[in-house]
């Protein structure tokens, strides 16, 4: 009998769980190959515009796969709905048969989003971070900070974005959890201020550009997830001393690496990616003067790693 | 709210429905241009050998798109369980949100295909029907001549099977539906006895060939939806009057004209598509000495359809 979760079910397990060792996990398992992942399904939708991925696949040998559908619709703010939505599902793998459904409405694809972000910010932050810089006022803007919390001690955060009203609205919410916030619409003052820069828009314009890049910033650019949005400029990747890949492949498609090289700005070969710069257990960056840049696009490792601790999680609760 | 619906809410419906017509109109506006299919997803599992599709896509303007998930676990028999399963997901074409699921471990995919048989007859079978030949003794070995049975007044069965036990359950099984039912374990007492032959195993190997089909035959190939799959001999597509393909993109990489063309027993452009070719509601075979096949590897609108149809069903029961 087909298992299925709301949401409400799903964030009463998640908010008590750690998720960081099991992506962690994932990601070293997908750059030692031992991960089926084939390319992602994807449906763009022109009127109104949005945006549907299929994220799925499989650890060797393991018990389950996972197919994750994630959506983006971003003009669902005028109909007082969450641009974000979608679900996962859990199958066995030894006979296909669907074991669990997840009715996440996107919340897990951006808990494995923000996870990223940390595992990122684990290996490549700078060691004192100034401040956090934020580009966007949305869902990712306010969780990948709080997923930085156990890692990063700094409190204030700088944070741009294209409106006021949205502006002071992420203020309010995160002063409330304990932060000092200042806002901007100007991108130089987050890349002055800041060295450690968390990209979280769905832009398909660069908004901050190379000579505004201070040496020792860290970049997580985690907004660009398709050929067409882009964040920062490609030149900031083809200058930084590391750049890291959650995905080789992907991020030949996808995502900030593919403009990079699209536009001759960056080559494959300068690209680690992340699963194999983390097996070691070292820190990726290796002084407090280097440039870093990390280009999370999502892969469905991540997914498949959250799904299984996640029904794993409720099953307990359950029994 | 998201609509969930369990396989035994699904089939009260269904067993009532008629969906030919949907599912027609569906195939012409794919062959028009007018729906969205992304080339099929594909997991495939080794130990223990399985393969998972996801068939997805949306006709413009419409008000869903729909993601559909099927799987065949070939030894799940030995479990005791149905080799395929599978749901499917109707989300909001406007929003993303996911409107509804239905969890119908497979039978959608079965009905959706059998259609898709009993359209193609409607256009191909000769207008006397012997007998109607069937390889296979599964699922499709037994809806698809259910649903001929309002196209087709022939009661006659001969049936081709690899094991004598299998033959003898579908024979029992389809004389309670009023067939007339020879069993046998050479194929070529099929294509001798009958001249509307129904391709329905997952075989990877021809089990007929060029020399044992007679002229004014007609083949629906069902079984092959892989590139591993191949249940007739190429030259057979090679030397036919008339061969059809539901999806001519689809065909190009999987099924019979898929194996056909590496073959170079058959060229692309010897094949018509389903949708262009019905378009007209003409009848696509003209005489009844011709050969004719249609390759059913299954289209992502066919899905969209009926899913399209069993919610507006199961809508209506609910008020």
């Amino acid at each position: 009998m087909t298992k299925i979760y709301t949401l409400d079910q799903i964030k009463s397990v998640v908010e008590t769980m750690n998720f960081s060792t099991a992506i962690e996990e994932g990601f070293v398992a997908y750059s030692k190959g031992r991960v089926i992942v084939p390319p992602v399904g994807e449906l763009i939708f022109e009127d109104p515009p949005g945006d549907t991925h299929i994220k799925y696949g499989y650890i060797k040998g393991d018990d389950y796969f996972v197919i994750k559908i994630a959506s983006g619709f971003y003009q669902n703010v005028k109909l007082n709905l969450p641009s974000s939505s979608g679900l996962m599902l859990v199958f066995s793998q030894k006979t296909g048969v669907l074991d669990t459904v997840l009715l996440d409405e996107g919340y897990l694809t951006n808990v494995r989003t923000a996870v990223a972000g940390e595992i990122v910010a684990k290996y490549m932050a700078p060691e004192n971070v100034s401040a956090i810089g934020v580009f966007g006022t949305g869902t990712m803007a306010r969780m990948q900070v709080q997923y930085l919390k156990s890692l990063i001690d700094c409190k204030r955060i700088i944070v741009w974005g294209r409106s006021e009203a949205s502006l002071q609205v992420y203020k309010d919410d995160m002063e409330t959890e304990g932060y000092d916030v200042q806002t901007t619409l100007v991108a130089s003052d987050v890349t002055e201020s800041s060295n450690l820069i968390l990209m979280t828009t769905p832009s398909i314009k660069p908004l901050i550009k190379i000579e505004q890049i201070k040496a020792g910033t860290h970049i997580t650019a985690m907004g660009s997830d398709t050929a067409e949005k882009q964040e920062i400029d490609s030149r900031i990747l083809g200058t930084a001393d590391i750049v890291v890949a959650d995905s080789l492949i992907q991020c030949q498609e996808r995502g900030e690496i593919y403009k990079a090289i699209s536009a001759h700005d960056l080559k494959l070969e300068q690209v680690i990616e992340l699963g194999s710069a983390i097996e070691s257990g070292n820190r990726i960056r290796t002084s407090d003067t280097q440039i870093t840049v990390a280009d999370l696009t999502g892969v469905a490792v991540q997914d498949v790693q959250i799904a299984k601790a996640v029904c794993t999680a409720l099953g307990n609760v359950e029994g």
